[in-house]
């Protein structure tokens, strides 16, 4: 273990010297650095696809699910479509430099706020092995150094994945070293990780809820949590049914494995009986079950096919991550915003409604994340939210709060230009 | 201890629940607030100076030095001018509720960043007890509940504070639980309070380095990490000595006690003949001892009654907090930045000037909170900057940077207007 840690130091020590010279450079050179990576994915994509595919067969040979493999096939076409991202993002405006909060001062200091990289940002995640080139390459468009360290299913993908990224930048000229990769796979290695806040600035966990836990425990350096998503939809009495009926679905079913997919149905008694069987058989199309409380089963029971159960105490406030959602009856806005700030997580929470008053209310009470009116948990997503691109969905309120794209990953100093002021 | 911890959970759960209902109170109730607290602190006034003369007496009684019991004393005149500082908060503008980043998705969705409180914050601070004024005005101003723990040298004074508060603010509608006072001025409370991450959204020290380093480390909350500042004035080649005498001299001589007060003296050699005798003069004209490198100490050793004796490998990166500067003479830009990335403390830093290309080169590549140029490192400082006040000055690069005002005790939600939205 001592060798694996030092090497560990090492790296950091690397990535945060190669830091300072990334934070130097001009938006036009890590631009093309971007532009070398989408063209290298292209170029070398059959020395990615054999990583893979060893990955893949290392995967079966272990027994991986189906749903396990999938996500770390990179496919011929899944590369294409990541090197276009890639060339999506370099085409983006450069966050670095942007001045703001800029005025003079009665003395005449001319004052502004510059926006900066952060530094270097570590990343853990598990087993996409596409992490490696969005993270990589969202750190590199923000100004910042990374270190990644991602899941051991997609080793050998991972590590093809950052030779490649390292050779691209190179040639545009940035320092190798500001892209590192933690070879070793040891779990206990990532509490060395996150012991290390002298050469990581922002730590971002991408994975399960406890990889995100033990983040947030463990880090020595902020870090952002996130990616568990207790979502609510509260369907108003004044509710338009067919609205209500098409957000949940999709908020459901759209993608269930996703932290901002629906958990909870909240349904006001005015309107549950004409909203409720219509939602248990859409959902039933969908193969959705409901987990109901004592109330939506008294008028579920009746609805022929309908996928409904009784909820248990567990199911409040429970991220489903599958076809499932608890559903449970309300008699008022109220009741909605207390069960809300009970069991959820502060992630995204949606009201279905046409009562103005009832909707402004429930935008001004509800702290969330992302709070929605009339439109599916599933925009809580960067690119949805006109960010372009997105590392992480947050659910801190320090520094970012919500999907966290370029911005998220800057800070910013003040600059004063003065000639000769001092203070009294 | 068992109580005493107790206590103050319940004081935590209480500062949390008011918390919900201050984030919902308009702006001008907030206000409303804040200008009975400066109405109180006029009309019970006697009661302030009482309790102080209390904490004054049991201060000489424990020869507590003239300095601290001077940072101590709140006359008349003292909460005079409190009270007109408060007023001057009551008056800015409301930052809760801005809206930012807004505009309209190619779908329709109306998507916007709208700022909110952060919900508690803590303040664990030393003597001066109108820091229980400042930081309780400011959380309140910026819709948070704040639980505030004194220095027990204050605990009189901060005791009648916090109830003049409590009272003001509950006659303006406001709970009173939105603001906590810790009791007990045992220091293994303070590790109690640290722990309190349910309880306490961002933790704010206000004192000595050790308090900071020790809220850096053990804090399981966001904490701002501030407060020490290791200050340079690189003095180029090219810099105007009267300016630059002036302006070194402002920078150690008008605050020597603060944080963005002059440390080290880097002087191009350059120059260093003319300026550093011109320097020694004036600094010894208000008593400030230069500890010097070898080639600084040849020039003023020639220089009649300066006080200049040589550096020692200590001097380098210390906060002097006293009428002491470390100076250096280098031969380049190059030089003086390196010597900053090697001791600085990214708090502030500055050249003096009138090489423009130097002048540039010099606010882009120093990494700290503010870089300024050819003005007194004095100027960093949340009124000077134009905040309108300050909570702290923060070196962290997450959140906020440099001084933090109204604004950077909020975080933000996202709000999103549809019209039945779903995603593909």
């Amino acid at each position: 273990m001592q060798t694996v840690v030092e090497e560990l130091e090492l790296k950091g020590a690397n990535a945060r010297k190669a830091s300072r010279a990334v934070a130097k450079l001009s938006g036009r050179v890590r631009d093309q650095a971007l532009v070398n990576i989408a063209d290298s994915l292209v170029a070398r994509r059959q020395e990615i696809v054999a990583a893979n595919e060893a990955d893949l067969q290392a995967g079966r040979a272990a027994g991986l699910s189906e749903a396990v493999l999938g996500r770390l096939a990179l496919s011929d076409e899944r590369i294409q479509s990541l090197a276009d991202d890639v060339r999506g993002i370099a085409a983006m405006p450069d966050p670095i430099g942007e001045t703001f909060d800029a005025g003079r001062r009665p003395n005449g200091l001319q004052v502004a706020r510059r926006r900066v990289p952060l530094g270097v940002i570590g990343a853990i995640y598990e087993s996409r092995p596409n992490v490696t080139i969005d993270i990589g390459v969202l750190c590199l468009k923000s100004g910042n150094a990374v270190i990644l360290r991602g899941g051991k299913e997609a080793f050998r993908t991972n590590k093809a994945l950052v030779e490649l990224i390292r050779d691209s930048i190179e040639s545009a000229g940035i320092p190798r070293d500001a892209v590192q990769f933690v070879e070793s796979t040891d779990r206990a290695l990532v509490g060395e990780m996150l012991a290390m806040s002298d050469y990581i600035d922002l730590m971002i966990p991408r994975g399960g809820a406890e990889l995100v836990r033990r983040v947030a425990e463990e880090a020595s350096m902020p870090a952002v949590t996130g990616g568990v998503g207790v979502c609510h939809i509260y369907v108003d009495r004044e509710a338009d049914v067919d609205k209500a009926t098409a957000i949940a679905l999709n908020a459901k079913t759209s993608r269930p494995y996703a932290c901002n997919a629906l958990d909870t149905l909240l349904v006001h008694s005015g309107i549950a009986s004409s909203f409720l069987p219509r939602m248990a058989t859409e959902f039933a199309k969908s193969g959705v079950e409901m987990r109901c409380d004592r109330r939506a089963l008294s008028i579920l029971g009746q609805v022929d096919g309908s996928a409904a159960v009784s909820a248990t105490n567990q199911d409040w406030g429970k991220e489903f991550l599958s076809l499932t959602a608890a559903v449970k009856v309300v008699d008022t806005l109220e009741e909605a915003l207390e069960h809300i700030e009970s069991y959820g997580s502060g992630h995204t929470d949606a009201i279905i409604s046409e009562d103005y008053s009832a909707a402004m209310r429930f935008l001004d009470d509800v702290d969330s994340g992302v709070v929605i009116v009339n439109a599916s948990t599933v925009f809580n997503d960067g690119g949805e939210l006109g960010l372009g691109a997105e590392v992480a969905i947050s659910t801190n309120k320090m520094h970012a709060r919500g999907p966290m794209g370029l911005k998220e990953l800057t800070s910013y100093k003040w600059t004063v230009l003065g000639t000769g002021q001092v203070r009294e």
